[in-house]
């Protein structure tokens, strides 16, 4: 459908795993020029001397055709020589790095040494890996997040998979926030924007960072909004998105939590089928909800998963125009 | 042969793969606490933020029995996955790493970014690897081997590997120098042994940064040291050590030329068979002289020549360290 949404530039903020995969769907639908993506650095950090962006290069693998579909992590068909080796030099292997997969941390390492930003190492990559979208990491700077948890304070990769997410959070919050800024192509990017859509990506450790930058928040709430429900019946369908709105909200999961999480920034919603019955209780809250499948475990899912989104954010283009015009 | 040279105890000063191939040969004849190398660490070099020790790595490898013994660096049957990925990612592949090779240099790197020094990780290593003679780094600071060539000042590795060292070398220094000391582990083992082995390392870069360190010039002369010459037939067997005799010395590579280079040091050379016929203009320049087979391309040849070493080694034993007391 290259016809649909002609000419029109749409932005998504996207995490890892679940932001790859609307994206990826995505790609399939739009021509370069009108999608890019911000991507979330919050769970950046440095392993064994490596910078490590754990979120960037899942979906750089994932418009690249590369990514390991099911697993939603790292490369299809990578071995693992080097973790095994480590192994037994007696080195840790919590973080589990594919021998392709370690290429790109070596690289991006490598690149950020010299100088580069990580904007442009992510554009040399992606280049490089035949990706005509763009993917913008939302900051060259560090703002790492840090969860405040009942087993002390851990670094994001700490918490998520050395403790397997286990550890109860109390509050999450962002290392060098105080001086972390988006890009200028982040800036660009969102107020030339035509729709934003925010990816089923989780809300508090893969969009709120995005956020939680200056001048983002404000330049999103200028746009049309249109969200996908990380949480289909009740459940995040990879990680501890539903586990951190029973800790930090103190309620269980649910579509209707998600959007009272986004507070009043979404003008669409797209959730999962089997949660068609909340659709009028939701349509209190936003003004345009769809239900229709939204799991996107294989490739084909996603394409037609995205087609289906993409046609839901034409039908009522004009209507959210209209009223951010009004609006204003 | 365990009961030759029994209780006595060894010190090697070694580079890569040389010094490698005559040390793995010795660790067949020598008891864990007989055998000590210290290894060059002048080729160390930062490259894509891991901390390499090309030198220390060969001599780990070939002592735990991994290395690929034809191609002299790295680990038998490696894959190279991570170097291929790397090439379509649109890295700089010219520095060849493999996959299980890796795993030392994420190791080291993190260990070292941990506060621990090179000797410390040199030892975990090697534990890990099952390796019972010890190796030391000849320092824990850096002391980085710079080459003056005719295309300008060039870091070892980007003379020898990228480079092909096919530069023309005017001069070589150490970076670092002015500060860097050896180990206390190093002096120690110096001061305790009972023979000095110079391995058929190059001269130049492999054994030259080793003596140049404060105090190990000193106390290498107190110990009777016998050397094996890295020049056969007139040729290196594997890299630029010909080539430095005739751009740094202005003469043509031989052993004759090799003792000249330890000026005074050498109690007794061990050379080829093939330069047999030296044998009498040698003697005038060192006591003890002998030619036999020195090649050591595979793992028999160097338990081979190792032993024939040695036996060399044991039987002048007793006249060296007489003359050492009557020359101290």
């Amino acid at each position: 459908m290259p016809e649909m949404l002609e000419g029109k530039k749409i932005v998504v903020l996207a995490g890892g795993v679940g932001g790859s995969r609307l994206v990826r769907g995505m790609s399939h639908h739009l021509e370069g020029h009108q999608l890019t993506v911000i991507v979330n650095t919050g769970d950046d950090f440095t392993h064994c001397g490596l910078h490590i962006s754990p979120d960037i290069d899942t979906v750089l693998y994932h418009l690249a055709g590369l990514a390991h579909v099911e697993r939603g992590w790292g490369i299809h068909n990578d071995t693992f020589h080097c973790m095994d080796a480590l192994k037994w030099l007696g080195g840790e292997t919590w973080f589990n790095i594919g021998d392709r997969d370690l290429a790109t941390h070596l690289l991006r390492t490598q690149l950020l040494q010299r100088g580069h930003t990580l904007t442009e190492v992510t554009a040399y990559m992606a280049r490089n890996l035949g990706i005509l979208h763009a993917v913008l990491p939302m900051s060259d700077d560090a703002c790492r997040t840090m969860l405040d948890t009942d087993e002390g304070i851990l670094e994001f990769q700490n918490y998520f998979v050395r403790q397997h997410w286990q550890p109860a959070i109390r509050r999450i919050f962002w290392q060098g926030a105080e001086s972390a800024r988006p890009t200028t192509a982040v800036m660009q990017a969102l107020r030339s924007a035509d729709l934003l859509v925010i990816a089923p990506s989780n809300p508090f450790v893969s969009v709120a960072p995005i956020l939680q930058l200056p001048g983002v928040k404000e330049a999103v709430s200028a746009l049309p909004v249109i969200a996908m429900s990380p949480i289909i019946g009740g459940m995040a369908v990879k990680g501890p998105a539903a586990k951190m709105f029973r800790e930090l909200l103190g309620k269980p999961a649910s579509v209707e939590a998600v959007v009272d999480f986004y507070d009043g920034l979404l003008d669409g919603l797209v959730m999962d089928e089997v949660d068609a019955d909340l659709l009028p209780a939701l349509q209190t809250k936003v003004k345009h909800v769809s239900a229709m499948p939204t799991l996107m475990l294989t490739a084909e899912k996603q394409v037609e998963a995205a087609g289906q989104f993409l046609h839901f954010a034409q039908s009522l283009l004009p209507d959210l125009v209209d009223e951010s015009v009004r609006e204003a």
